[in-house]
């Protein structure tokens, strides 16, 4: 196990009914900037909710927060903020809104010239504004992280503060129930990707850290499935496992004392920053390429997970391996996302604008041992078409 | 899964060489009370490296603590806490160490007439002096929760308090090298009782909690007893996944949205108060009688364990929950603690007694049920017999 240093103190209130629990979490005496998405929280009942916790506080609203928050709309939560003084910003709705959030909050108290150098210089964070979120829809973990995605121009640029973590933040099952199977499908497979950036790397022994990430894996492949099932997708104890696993997914838990992949990640945003293609579909399509590209740097974490995960056995590993990887990919169709370019109308003209971007953004060195360089993204891009 | 609050602000610095952190995690202004217990840190090297890092702090130091930490042996603490008006407590040792360090920590500020009330009375605990802790002896998760458990005149008595959480941890595995066997035995046996108290209820169906809990144990099957043997007890990743375990097994994470049990701890903790048995002797007798005793009410929850944690297969389920006790019992043998009453010199004569302690601590339905009476307690200790 690696030597590491973690800490999670938001606060989790998980079940139906907690939205309630909002009133006293945020200081009385805030005045509180209530941050959401599209307005789809109006029509499932999550906003009455809310307001109806904060009845006894100061509050204003900024709606409008995109999928793949952009960098323009959430610079005009400044005017609101600054006009009434905001000091606590309450988030609500997926991914997308909290990772808006920890912009907005970064942004307004900004100490350099620009808050564009939060992003393109990654200036440091050093004053936020307090966030709480309710979350509508499991995915990202950004709900007890400090990381958040902002896009500009059809650049997706990540950042990150534990100040940024939230302070608290209400997960009630039921809300999801509301969802689009495309959302819900989006969501387990951002979660499942998310542990295998953390899990499928080389041993350090991590026993802990590995059976907490297979038990996560597991439960994503048992419940993803079924949420999208008509005789079981209204079954909520299906929708809290999962919106317990997304959480735990990407709180720091997994990763503490374990080595990290990421390039998934890395290459899936310049399809999304590219394309517009959902996050999740871009991780979709990317991984499997990764875990064929890499087969031999992963070999030892792909047999472990073959042989717990799937459940595979006999002494052929490689017969394992290539197994694994076609029941991850057969995961994925299950959940309705495409595991290859073509799915989503990118072909081999696309390749060297793909491979253009990723360095432009500097992601030169990606993967557990920084050895992916442009030319293994281009392999792996390729084997994704 | 049911409905939970959940939060462990417990900032965790893991392996070799993190003592040096405490330096930065202890205000520079504050006035440091260093606790520990019989000074086996003295001759290991942690109270030289914790003073090292002490080296720019105001810090006054109190030992003593023996394990099973006496009321009046941390009584004598409030002396120097108010001569030298002391702010900050540094807790160096085992469970016992950092359980004596939270009762010093709410005496200090405790706002009735009598301490002895927090424990006698449950009296609320409302301010605290903030305590860090350096682990010496990974068992009881003391390190990162807020539990405390204190004995006068021959009882055992628990309390619990959010605040008394440690503000930090220091969980460096190379300092549980020195210890004895019996100290890491128990230490095993101490994290896996944990586990169970919080797995082996009944299903709400909370997958990730119970894929968790089968991880700790399936890790310290696998590591305890090689952190025993000749040829692997210098092995650092042994110890450090141990270390590991033994912290998440009570942290609040694995307990959030699931029934508890603890009959074991509260029937175990006669044995200690009354006969000076070790606290996790206690729970290696104990668990296997319960296990026994309601394998009805713990039935789907034993063949989970029988099938997950013991890979054992086929029909036959009561043949499993069967077998599966039986590999329970070897495990705590290979631990090398005992599993039953004669083991550590207790008869039948001794069973009223037992139980009229249990009656006096108000011991009168414990369980996940409530459902374990005085009568189903007997019952349970003379099967221990």
């Amino acid at each position: 196990m690696l030597n590491f240093s973690f800490q999670n103190p938001t606060k989790i209130h998980f079940g139906e009914g907690q939205i309630a629990k909002i009133t006293k979490e945020i200081p009385a005496d805030a005045k509180v900037l209530l941050v959401y998405g599209g307005g789809s929280i109006k029509s499932n009942g999550v906003y009455d909710q809310v307001v109806t916790a904060l009845a006894n506080h100061t509050w204003f609203e900024f709606s409008g927060i995109e999928p793949n928050p952009s960098y323009d709309t959430l610079m005009k939560a400044q005017n609101i903020i600054k006009q009434e003084s905001i000091d606590y910003l309450l988030a609500v709705g997926g991914g997308s809104v909290v990772d808006g959030a920890k912009f907005i909050s970064a942004a307004a108290l900004f100490e350099g010239d620009d808050p564009w150098d939060i992003l393109v210089k990654q200036s440091p964070v050093n004053n936020v504004l307090p966030i709480g979120a309710v979350l509508t829809l499991p995915a990202t973990g950004s709900e007890s992280n400090g990381n958040s995605v902002v896009t500009r121009d059809g650049n997706k640029i990540p950042f990150s503060s534990p100040l940024l973590r939230p302070q608290f933040a209400v997960l009630d099952p039921t809300v999801t129930l509301s969802l689009s199977d495309r959302q819900i499908s989006n969501g387990v497979v951002d979660a499942f990707v998310h542990v295998m950036e953390q899990y499928l790397t080389y041993s350090v022994n991590g026993k802990v850290q590995d059976r907490f990430a297979e038990g996560l894996l597991l439960t994503l492949i048992e419940e993803g499935p079924k949420a999208l099932q008509a005789d079981t997708k209204e079954d909520l104890e299906i929708r809290a496992n999962i919106m317990w696993s997304a959480t735990m997914a990407l709180n720091g838990l997994i990763a503490a004392g374990v080595p990290q992949d990421w390039s998934t990640h890395m290459i899936g945003h310049e399809l999304t920053g590219g394309f517009g293609i959902d996050h999740a579909r871009t991780l979709s399509i990317i991984l499997p390429a990764v875990m064929k590209v890499k087969r031999n740097e992963k070999r030892e974490k792909l047999i472990q997970y073959a042989e717990r995960v799937w459940s595979l056995s006999g002494n052929d590993d490689a017969a394992k391996i290539d197994k694994a990887i076609e029941l991850t990919e057969d995961f994925f169709k299950r959940m309705g996302v495409p595991t290859r370019l073509s799915d989503v109308d990118i072909n081999e003209t696309h390749v060297d604008g793909i491979i253009d971007k990723l360095k432009q953004h500097g992601m030169v060195q990606l993967g557990e041992h920084g050895d992916i360089t442009l030319d293994v993204s281009r392999e792996i891009v390729e084997l994704a078409l």
